[in-house]
């Protein structure tokens, strides 16, 4: 017998049919506790398609979307769900279990993918996605005995209709980041935790779907026009707590008695709010749960006491009245207080001792105290329970009887009432779902009336869509949202740009504005895709498929990787990544090496991004000698930041305006001269200064004659 | 009458005397809980000097030092002390009732200052040096009727003998930062908290004293040349906890028994780690206290059970043996328990109630429970106690007094230990200076074990040290000390700098190793001087005043301020604040701004430093240009990474080492492409390269005819 080794397994999710034009595809779908990422790998255009994100209510819709969309034939998941997955899923989870650690995963993505880093495919910040990825690798080396060395385009996609924004684009522009301020904390003036959390997450992720978009902006709409309505529904917000975290906390079973409590009053302010919204049309609002289960949690949750306890088996928790036997034992108790009262008045006469107190202690009940003094008048039938230093403590039977029948009534009561909150907790547990729908109709309220009241004050203004048949762009009066609110005199600024300008190629001066115009504009390129009102007098666009910035420069020398090694990974992954409908911001391409270098990577970059099917891009750059590709390239356009002279003073105005034009000089040492160099060195710079411009007019004067 | 106004108030602190030599010095300390301020106004020559520090242990002496060092004639603070400070205190604390937020803070000194921002300054990440200037310029304003404008010229400066070393220049080497590794991460192989946080001192305020260095480096060395010692006494600090924070507990009010026998165990064994450490020169640790008092404390505390409550009113604290009364009562309620199965047997055969049970109940007490069948012969004498299911509970006279004995004997001896308790708690609070120097030890002990460890482990060696007579230095085989431990081949490198070399200028390819050499010199010089040995083979330097780094690009939008802005203000503070006993690290300086304006600044900045009084500059540019200055100054040298040509795959290898000699060419297009930009992209970019490189030599062929 000869052994035989297996050299290749077929496989309907693997197989590569030459003649086939349908790619046969290839999932791995990688849940953990905080995010999942789904992978899609088509074997026949060694495509590579890959998403990552977090684990939330919406997750099965969105995975059983992509499901639909790339109908893989095979998938390897640790998903541990009841949702039927269409194809064959080809093993267990056991193959997740041999994940590397973070730093090795990268380093063997690395080397797989052949090129220095894993930014050039987005992949950087994302360890689920890594990890997916990994277990493709590894999945497919063992089926087909080599590695799949032919995967090398990797892409990453959104689900859904979603625009694609990386973290990384998030973090640059200050959209989210928490220590300082950012888009928002401008915009959060939502009123429960459930409503910030839902901000958070449309800033994450803005929609790409214009009906979608116009329902959010009907919805502001609505609370904006209605000043009263606006004020009485957060009135009512203001006090509803977290409605989402208690229903959890009863499911959890940590529920308190205040928990219930809390739900009860967040359930009677919920139908409140719902009369004030009632003529809100209905489709602007995610689905209600049924208002009678409602009413009826409500009603049910009602016998509880305002002021309950903490825990459950103290007793006082149900109202009075409620139920006949816990009534009857707590008069009963009442009763016997009262008959206690009696016993000491009975028991002084008796034996004449008139400071006689009937009191309780924790541990020795009830008793009878007489003063050391008094101690010779106590009757025979009294037997001492506790000696005091200035005092003896007696029973009787009398008080052990009456004892008993209050201890026994007290702890009966305790049961009686534990039982009914058991009952309680369970009522809210088996109502988790229309509670936590309840939970997402409140959220999506506090957001709208929230943003509403931020686009009021701010004097925001709705943004018009173009229809699909021009990408043109009109923007008048056009304010940073986060800077306007620290600076108080924020200058705007307006421009249009025809459908067929492919590139705004921006040059002036430091701290001229370049930056704030760039980010002023993606940031509300953002707020008009979340269906937000914006910061502009008047903004016309079309819709974006994703916004892409570039701004900054780190370095990532623990992963060894020099500055602009960072800037040319992500610059080529956005060349990779983003297409005609996308939004790209480029601050300053190729700062990080020689100048003939850096210039020559931003003029073929630039060239690139000149053509028809390229994305919108706004390039800010110091390379003045840039400016001459507008002559040949025709959608390409030259703006700069508008610089006066002021004659009176002889210094020079930023004004911050973005207008028409390219700027010949960049005011490199009048910015340092303000961050107070020292004049001896400013006034040799300007020397050189001088003497390089005359020196590079005479050189390059033969060459124009 | 006629009503004057004061015109100018003549103080001894702010007087200005034109004829007098030595300056009038005018002092605000501002103390907050995290940190201090102390701000010197030289009135005289408009000069003031600052600094800002941790509030901790050492505070009290550095501000007596600075006292003596500047001895101010006036002063406001709001210091509560008992120290007795020199000159005049002019005012109560009221002053500093009246300072702005922090954003108005920084607006006010911005616009005082006259300059865009206050990073010119150091002033940016220093609040409490912000509010004390306020206050200063308050003050004087309210004085003189007019503001101070001629205080003009602010300086930083370090209390004691440390090296100058800013916040920002310790976040750009990556000293202590929290995410990601770290020089601190390195090093901190400590076992204890209070050791951690000593060694993170250590690493923010290096030392400039040698004699000081020196004893450091002798306790390191002793520990790294003792295996056996050195693996004893980290096993005991393994255990040994935070004696500092159960100290503060206990100061606090906070503490529980496990807290003073966790105490107990630290004593225990710090005197067995004093044992192992006895042979260690006495001058190389700080001070210990008074070894009696430490066992005697240990001795009272021992009185402690071993597995004591978190409670101090449960029992159960103190040892057998420790007090005759605690003791008696404990055998009291062990003989009543067994009188209780006694009086069970006795009931039982007097009844015939086979079953009959003692029990206990928290609410009840103790009880003679009968199952339900058999309650008919339960003896007249027994009184009903609590009605159960299937059961009754009784009680008798014989069980009523068992049990009153009981519980007396329980809640005497609780108020017993209790007592004892709070003796022990007193006990430890007036010890807390001679335990707070204990810990003080430890942690010492703590770091140079620690430090020990890692340098052994990692092949460190102890630098040497210039007498003050020349500042060469020679550094052979240096290791980045963090990066080394992140990739497998990490190659050394070896450089001589003579005394009268002032400036490295370090041209050369992306990704060759310019930065990682610097911040790898900048680290070791930095470890060197807390006294630790170095990740070198060989390093001889000078004592170096301070260390100051430019690297990286952030922009500071929310302050107004472009990326360009932030480098020229920490370019200008650096020239203002280094001497020639100074080290300055700086990375690609004027790339935010045009080519020439840029290479204008660069050439000015490194000419002031290629003089005979300017620090020890290592400068990396992609200005190629400026290498010829080199020939034209003797104070500059040329420096470049490695590259060589594998004529086998025609391939560029970067050997990452530093050599003598100027680069040509940045390899910019190639990084370009290994970040995996587009192969047309790519050829476009080398094409465009070739072209202005030859158009160069044209334009420039005639010129130099």
């Amino acid at each position: 017998l000869v052994e035989r080794e297996i050299i290749r397994v077929v496989s309907p999710g693997t197989f590569v049919d030459e003649a086939d034009d349908k790619p046969t595809r290839f999932a791995v779908l990688y849940v953990t506790k905080r995010d999942w990422a789904l992978v899609i790998a088509e074997l026949a255009t060694g495509s590579v398609y890959f998403t990552e994100q977090r684990v939330n209510a919406r997750m099965a819709t969105w995975i059983q979307e992509e499901w639909e969309r790339w109908h893989p034939q095979e998938y390897l998941t640790n998903w541990e769900t009841d949702i039927l997955l269409a194809g064959k899923a080809v093993s267990d989870g056991s193959w997740f279990n041999k994940i590397l650690s973070p730093r090795d995963l990268e380093q063997f993505l690395a080397q797989r993918f052949k090129t220095a880093g894993l930014r050039t495919f987005g992949l950087v910040e994302h360890p689920t996605a890594q990890a997916a990825l990994f277990v493709l690798w590894r999945y497919l080396t063992d089926l087909e005995h080599r590695e799949p060395v032919h995967l090398t385009n990797i892409l990453w996609f959104h689900p859904g209709q979603q625009m694609a924004v990386s973290a990384r684009t998030l973090n640059q522009l200050h959209v989210l980041s928490n220590d300082g301020p950012s888009l928002l904390s401008i915009l959060d003036k939502t009123l429960t935790p459930m409503g910030s959390r839902l901000l958070a997450a449309w800033l994450e992720r803005p929609l790409t779907c214009q009906s979608q978009i116009l329902l959010r902006q009907q919805a502001i709409k609505w609370f904006m026009t209605r000043l009263a309505v606006r004020k009485q529904v957060r009135e009512r917000l203001q006090i509803l707590g977290d409605l989402s975290k208690k229903v959890s906390r009863v499911a959890l079973g940590m529920a308190t008695p205040k928990d219930l409590v809390a739900i009860a009053k967040t359930l009677a302010t919920s139908l409140d709010i719902y009369q004030m919204v009632q003529d809100m049309p209905p489709d602007l609002l995610p689905v209600l749960p049924p208002l009678d289960v409602i009413s009826d949690i409500l009603l049910r949750l009602r016998v509880l006491k305002e002021d309950v306890p903490n825990k459950w088996d103290e007793g006082n928790i149900i109202q009075e009245g409620v139920d006949a036997q816990i009534d009857r034992l707590r008069s009963i108790i009442t009763n016997q207080r009262e008959a206690l009262a009696a016993l000491e008045q009975d028991e002084k006469d008796r034996s004449g001792i008139k400071t006689l107190k009937v009191g309780y202690h924790r541990t020795f009940g009830y008793y009878l105290e007489v003063s050391r003094g008094q101690t010779h008048k106590v009757p025979e039938d009294w037997r001492r329970r506790q000696t005091m230093a200035n005092a003896e403590r007696y029973t009787s039977d009398a008080l052990l009887d009456l004892e008993r029948t209050i201890l026994e009534a007290l702890d009966r009561v305790k049961t009686l009432e534990y039982e009914r909150g058991r009952e309680l907790l369970l009522l809210v547990q088996t109502h988790s779902e229309p509670l936590n729908q309840l939970a997402r109709w409140l959220a999506t309220l506090d957001v709208y009336s929230a943003v509403a009241e931020v686009a009021v004050m701010r004097s925001y203004t709705f943004p018009e869509w173009q229809d699909g048949s021009t990408r043109d762009m009109e923007i008048t009066g056009l304010r940073h949202p986060i800077l306007e609110t620290l600076t108080p005199h924020f200058v705007p600024t307006s421009v249009t740009l025809p459908e067929d300008l492919r590139v705004m190629l921006i040059t002036g001066p430091n701290m001229g504005g370049k930056s704030t115009f760039m980010r002023a504009l993606a940031l509300n390129v953002i707020m008009a895709h979340i269906g937000a009102p914006v910061a502009c007098e008047y903004l016309r666009l079309p819709v974006f498929s994703g916004v892409y910035a570039r701004i900054g420069a780190d370095d990532d020398i623990y992963r060894g990787q020099s500055t602009f090694m960072v800037e040319m990974e992500e610059m080529a992954w956005i060349l990779r990544q983003s297409d005609r409908e996308s939004l790209v911001i480029l601050d300053e391409l190729g700062r990080g090496t020689s100048t003939f270098d850096g210039m020559a990577i931003a003029q073929a970059v630039v060239e690139r991004l000149a053509t028809p099917s390229a994305p919108l891009t706004l390039f800010a750059t110091h390379y003045h000698e840039l400016t001459q590709l507008a002559d040949s390239h025709p959608r390409m356009v030259n703006f700069t930041v508008e610089v006066i002279h002021d004659p009176k003073t002889g210094q020079l105005v930023f004004t911050h305006r973005i207008i028409s034009g390219a700027a010949s000089r960049s005011y490199g040492v009048e910015v340092a001269e303000l961050a107070g160099f020292p004049k001896t060195l400013l006034t040799r710079a300007r020397h050189l200064l001088t003497m390089w411009e005359e020196q590079t007019q005479e050189l390059t004067q033969p060459v124009q004659q």
